[in-house]
């Protein structure tokens, strides 16, 4: 053994460590593996030992560089690829290009893979996946979805024996702090949105990728490629974000029992995949509705476990470095330079169809402002009937506005193409003022 | 190869299973592993093939045993255990002896165990893993804690890297049904232990293993163990259980924002470890509060990842199947039956002392009847603070009774010593009446 693969202090093999992006993250998984290396050594009877570091912009670095001269640091992650003597490569530059090149070159190169990029993994796993089968190794991405929160690893371990049929997600931590305000402090959507900019939750310039949705979208396509075992991108997820929910809706629909919740929502139906993010009204009584803040939890439903839940921090940096050095600490409990293996592979062994939007069926809020005289029901409840739009229940609120009364519907289960059509036809009655908000119901029964 | 490592049909590698004890769990990892059978090979490239099982009482199993004329049955679980072929022994008999006797037999012949087994973890962890650590091979037993919630494996993999601070668990079904059929329902103890032994939670004739805290001891000792990286013992838990809860204190506690839960509490306090079960009024607020009915959650804080809790199904014969099977797939995934090697191995590699109950620090619920005449207050008042036992908050009810009032204390954190002593010259006051009830208190602030 040289020096490369054993400490000549403690004699306990060395895993080398390359990453690639030093920013917020990687900075902290860098001093993660530097506190906490005595104690990881303890467990796993190896050192983690980052030997090389790449980064655009080292400049801004100097002082890290000064203390950490054994490290060999580049501003060209090549290097850090092509070093034979790096086991793992940690993948850290978010986004999907120039990432997925290093990713895929890295694991051709016969090293396994750590990141928390989940857009690349949203979008191009077939690629990243091929690649590591082809070369024995793996790619491991616990910190992708639910910061800090193991969710990837049990669904691929412990709860591996499982069917799964539903996954029920609260993914995005910047919508749900949103959310929380909004209700708690009975703020609205865009003051709550500056607090959340304020904390660093939300981007300043941009917050889409949280408001809209896309964040989520992109974990839940993530988890529903595992747990339906079939690949789901990105893009087949439908979409819809939190910036038409009003203080109003909030107040409205803890009047009916309910809270509002961006959620996450895969399920395998008879063999299609329905994998939807937007906001929903659930039962405040539900344990997802006391997922305050920026707290992340994720609920599966699985033909043998039944219901589990798992709760924590789904961003920050110290939670995301947890799951980045769990998932290195996977990979180097059994490293074995000369044997190396597929830990887990990829689980897309099936090819499911995606189910539209429109096939979809749930419950839905509508909320409407209407001409305060007779006969203005009728006619709604009959578009309504007509469509096979059933309804629940209906209160009627008084307004300030003079001859103007304000309609809250909750619907049974029904077709989302029937509820479009029949919004489409009520637009049109003229004792109709406005259609203010329609969102999703989901009661989530135990199944 | 020969057929007892491949298999005809597939090609895939077997990975030959011997069940010992064939109870409600193994019937349903036999049926889990018979119905999934396709599904796992998908998944992890192997077929799971159990060979042979052992059970003392076959007569019953007749029916069966017809239906698997393939599987070698026996009332010996030595002719499993010394069986050549068989790669993971599953131990399924609970208990400690002779258990013990047969998975160190089990890991002296070279194989791999899995159990679901908490009594035997809680209390014989050293010889186990000794035996495994010196044949490379490994003990598994995610399913000795919280049913079908992967709980071990997570902290043995995504959450290895953190220091794990604290550990609060609701890890006994059982009890957690009975109390939530007393706050939801209003019925007491009485009532609501026969409902749970009406419906299988409880047992009938002797419950007290769930309902003194045993139960949930033992996996506080399990869980204690591997967070803290030190042995814990069942004999090392301080123990109540829920026997003395009253209606009444169910009430009180919800007039003052809190609910009732049984808790397993463990922390590490400067190097030592503070493990005790006993019910504790927690704030309704926090999330372990809306787990309800038979379900179990346990809480970690880990010094990168902060909060993460799992929750799900902490009994039952399904769940537990999924997390036997579960670790049965971790080992079979990459098993190699010519360089077998330790998974995950002891992590007890410190040895830290335990805390007492006496040098506890918790905040307390006092339920006293007292004299209704002035002065009263003034001289308990003045033995709790004779104590060093400072009161948070009192509130005094009206009671049917003539001259009695009933009084309810809210400690600040006081030593457990303290609070017993305060307690015992408290009883000696010829104004107090009766001292109803002492529980715990636990706020449950994040840190």
């Amino acid at each position: 053994m040289n020096n490369n693969i054993s400490d000549k202090n403690t004699g306990l093999e060395k895993i080398n460590i390359g990453i690639i992006g030093f920013g917020y993250i990687a900075s902290q998984v860098f001093s993660l593996i530097h506190n906490q290396r005595d104690y990881i050594s303890k467990k796993i009877g190896k050192n983690l030992n980052i030997t090389a570091v790449a980064e655009k912009d080292l400049k801004t670095k100097k002082e890290i560089i000064k203390k950490y001269k054994n490290i060999y640091w580049t501003t060209d992650a090549n290097e850090v690829i092509e070093d034979e003597s790096i086991d793992i490569v940690v993948e850290l530059i978010g986004g999907i290009s120039p990432a997925l090149d290093y990713v895929v070159a890295a694991l051709n190169k016969g090293k396994y893979v750590v990141t928390a990029n989940k857009d690349l993994m949203a979008r191009k796993g077939k690629e990243i996946f091929e690649a590591a089968e082809k070369n024995n190794v793996d790619i491991l991405f616990e910190a992708s979805v639910g910061g800090g929160i193991p969710i990837i690893g049990p669904l691929k371990s412990s709860l591996a024996s499982n069917n799964i049929s539903k996954i029920v997600g609260i993914v995005n931590g910047t919508t749900n702090y949103i959310l929380t305000r909004m209700e708690d402090d009975n703020l609205s959507f865009e003051q709550s949105l500056k607090m959340a900019q304020d904390l660093g939750y939300a981007e300043r310039v941009n917050p889409d990728s949280d408001i809209e949705g896309i964040d989520a979208a992109n974990k839940l396509a993530i988890l529903a490629s595992i747990s339906f075992n079939s690949r789901v991108l990105f893009d087949d997820v439908y979409r819809e974000g939190i910036g038409k929910i009003t203080k109003e809706d909030i107040i409205y629909a803890n009047d009916l029992g309910y809270t509002i919740k961006l959620l996450a929502i895969g399920t395998d139906e008879d063999g299609k995949v329905n994998v939807r993010v937007h906001p929903a009204l659930i039962p405040k009584k539900h344990i997802l509705a006391s997922i305050k803040d920026a707290y992340n939890a994720v609920y599966f439903y699985g033909n043998y476990v039944g219901q589990v839940m798992s709760f924590g921090k789904g961003a920050g940096d110290k939670p995301t470095a947890s799951s980045v050095v769990g998932d290195i600490i996977n990979i180097a409990r059994n490293y074995d330079r000369n044997n190396k293996k597929v830990i887990y592979g990829c689980s897309c062994f099936d090819s499911k169809p995606i189910k539209h939007i429109n096939d979809t069926i749930n419950k839905f809020y509508i909320l409407m402002d209407v001409a305060d005289k007779p006969g203005v029901l009728a006619k709604i409840a009959k578009v309504f009937g007509d469509n096979s739009v059933s309804i629940q229940s209906m209160i009627q609120k008084q307004l300030d506005v003079k001859n103007t009364a304000r309609l809250i519907f909750i619907t049974h289960d029904v077709l989302n193409k029937n509820m479009y059509e029949s919004i489409v036809e009520i637009k049109k009655l003229n004792v109709v003022e406005d259609i203010l908000n329609i969102i999703r119901v989901e009661d989530l029964v135990n199944k």
